[in-house]
């Protein structure tokens, strides 16, 4: 099945240079043909890149006409020179389209701590500027130009049938946290032509990406240019959706998101497992997550997957110091479906089943109850190799 | 130099099968010849070792008598069957050196969610009340008898200078964290002769702890056992110490530890850096050691320190997410003295100088000034390598 934008929408993915690698697109403009809704989430590090800085105070806007994109220098730790220089790309690509200054929007992912190559920037827009289309080739391109140490371009597609009409939703993603060497962030833009109104846009934006892209680890380390960015560009005319519509697109962009998302940690640098951890019966969704995210950032567990061992004394300690106050004699534990420990004893299980069910999956579950409440949340992680540390401590030798 | 034990202790380690491997010591007994004060700091994981939940309830006290220790098990996540092993093993060394069954406290490490082997604990037991000593020889083997992946024994000695007198202190040390395959916890036995008044031990081995092995980092995976314990042993007819010899003892004890601490990551499994963070500029010390455990545990920093990389950017974008507000445009980083990073802005500095000095030597510092107050705090970490990965992901298999 082919990817395809939604109406008015075109797009380009071109190599301006930044990358060393000649013909890899290090360069993306998404272009809508009139002003937007445009919502976005962003890092909550506190040292954010020029990018977000910029993007930060343009959006919730109605007027927003275009993205420029660049990977391979993320324009993070630039000081005052990197602020102008977010600025200027915005200009840039503004002029090339004949919008305004301020209606765009950009996005920047790679090598944190050197200035952007202005010159190559510049170049970059205008050749993409000339190769702006619809087709797929254009739509593949567009989601390449982002990318950086991932390995696979990242798309998402839905179609919404909403009680008004049928939409297109199209999603676009790159990289996981900070898994690259020396590379940065988790990047992703959906396009659609549902009119989402500008008060609707930000709420529905968060709601989804708090049960995607913020349930996403490789490694734990927050990137200072993690960005989300939504566009919506109905056609002439359109009328504001009706709440039970509101709820579609709602649910369709949620569940575009966690596609996007769960593709970002199984590209997981040297990984070979996405692991989803599943946590239930916690006091509310809020310690649930918690509780995830320690597990998903354990080095512990996240090689014993690796090594298929079903080492669930790693995952119970991990739930233990994630400041989230609970029992242990309620706590249970599934891996792969397997009960390994119930109600804070150990289950006899035999552990070359478990292991063999593994190694042979792409996939692992871990399933672990609280035992205290309704709360519940899924994480999503992968596992940790030797290729991972490979190729991040090995990067300059 | 020589490890000698303070006056009114024998210790002995034994091998009495825990461990598969033979004449590996893996029971260790310390023995006080009268009822001595003693004080315990034990993990803050609310999964607790059968082991933990008992000295909890039996420290502080002035009547303890001695301290059993296993390595090859934790005794953890074992349920109220566990909680009686925990007890039967107190009992048994206890009757072994005709001490009441509550006088005696208790240690664990090794793979979690197995019951403890009673009859070799309690044959090493009296194996080891047999070879009870106070040569350098039992030292040694009590240090190994507490070993689980480490590759060295950990010991570290000081002589108390006091007005009231001369004292000894001796220490003993095991693991990191959670650094081992299927292993467990960091563990730690103080023994001295100075007369530490009970109402002093216990916040004077708090304070001790806070600045050394409540700043080590492995991976950041909080042990379900860590422990360490103070028995302090004077002479008959030793009066308690005068506040200034007291000063002095807390300044010996907090230096011993941090040795010891130190040692931990510095054998850290796969370790071939053992990395100091120096943080330093934030409002409170709570602060910055918050910061610095978030710099010790990113896999990125890890992985960079091991590839010689002198990457600050993984560094400076680990502190930012680390919820402790500060402004970037005063943040300074230093890598073994090289200034990377100024209030803010990248400095031009030899990439292929500062690589050969992370590289040529076993210890890293970084140095990181948040510019906005006296708060100072020190972590140490060690880096993070394939073999770490290897270590732990194919220890099944």
């Amino acid at each position: 099945m082919g990817f395809q934008l939604p109406d008015g929408f075109t797009v380009a993915g071109v190599h301006c240079g930044i990358k060393q690698t000649s013909n890899i697109e290090d360069l993306t403009l998404f272009v809508a043909d009139k002003p937007c809704v445009a919502a976005g989430v962003y890092t909550q590090n506190q040292v954010v890149a020029a990018p977000v800085t910029l993007d930060r105070q343009r959006t919730p806007s109605a007027a927003i006409r275009a993205i420029v994109a660049n990977s391979g220098n993320a324009n993070a730790c630039t000081g005052d020179r990197g602020d102008r220089d977010a600025l200027h790309m915005a200009t840039l690509a503004a002029e090339a389209i004949g919008a305004d200054a301020e209606q765009v929007l950009v996005l920047s992912t790679g090598i944190i701590g050197e200035h952007l190559p202005m010159p190559k920037i510049s170049s970059g827009i205008q050749a993409a500027k000339m190769k702006l289309a619809t087709d797929e080739s254009a739509v593949i391109s567009a989601a390449r130009g982002l990318m950086t140490t991932d390995t696979r371009h990242k798309l998402a597609s839905r179609r919404v049938l909403c009680n008004a009409g049928e939409y297109q939703m199209l999603g676009f993603a790159k990289g996981a946290a900070m898994i690259g060497p020396n590379m940065a962030t988790m990047l992703g833009v959906i396009l659609t032509d549902a009119p989402i109104a500008e008060t609707a846009a930000q709420s529905l934006l968060r709601e989804a990406v708090e049960v995607s892209f913020n349930c996403i680890r490789v490694e734990g380390h927050m990137s200072t240019n993690d960005t989300v960015l939504l566009l919506s560009n109905p056609a002439v005319g359109q009328a504001a959706l009706e709440a039970s519509d509101v709820e579609t697109v709602s649910q369709e962009l949620g569940d575009l998101c966690i596609e996007l998302a769960k593709s970002i940690p199984d590209d997981g640098e040297g990984a070979t497992h996405l692991i989803e951890i599943q946590v239930a019966g916690c006091r509310d969704r809020r310690a649930a997550h918690r509780i995830g995210q320690v597990i998903a950032d354990s080095a512990l567990v996240k090689t014993a997957v690796a090594g298929a061992d079903p080492n669930w004394g790693r995952i119970v300690s991990a739930a233990g110091y994630a400041d989230i106050p609970f029992d242990p004699a309620t706590v249970s534990l599934y891996v792969n479906g397997f009960l390994l420990y119930e109600n804070g004893q150990p289950k006899p299980f035999d552990e070359s089943v478990v292991s063999e069910s593994i190694r042979s999956q792409r996939n692992t579950t871990i399933q672990i109850d609280l035992g205290q409440g309704d709360g519940a949340a899924r994480i999503w992680t992968c596992d940790l190799t030797a290729e991972y540390v490979r190729l991040n401590a090995d990067y300059h030798t």
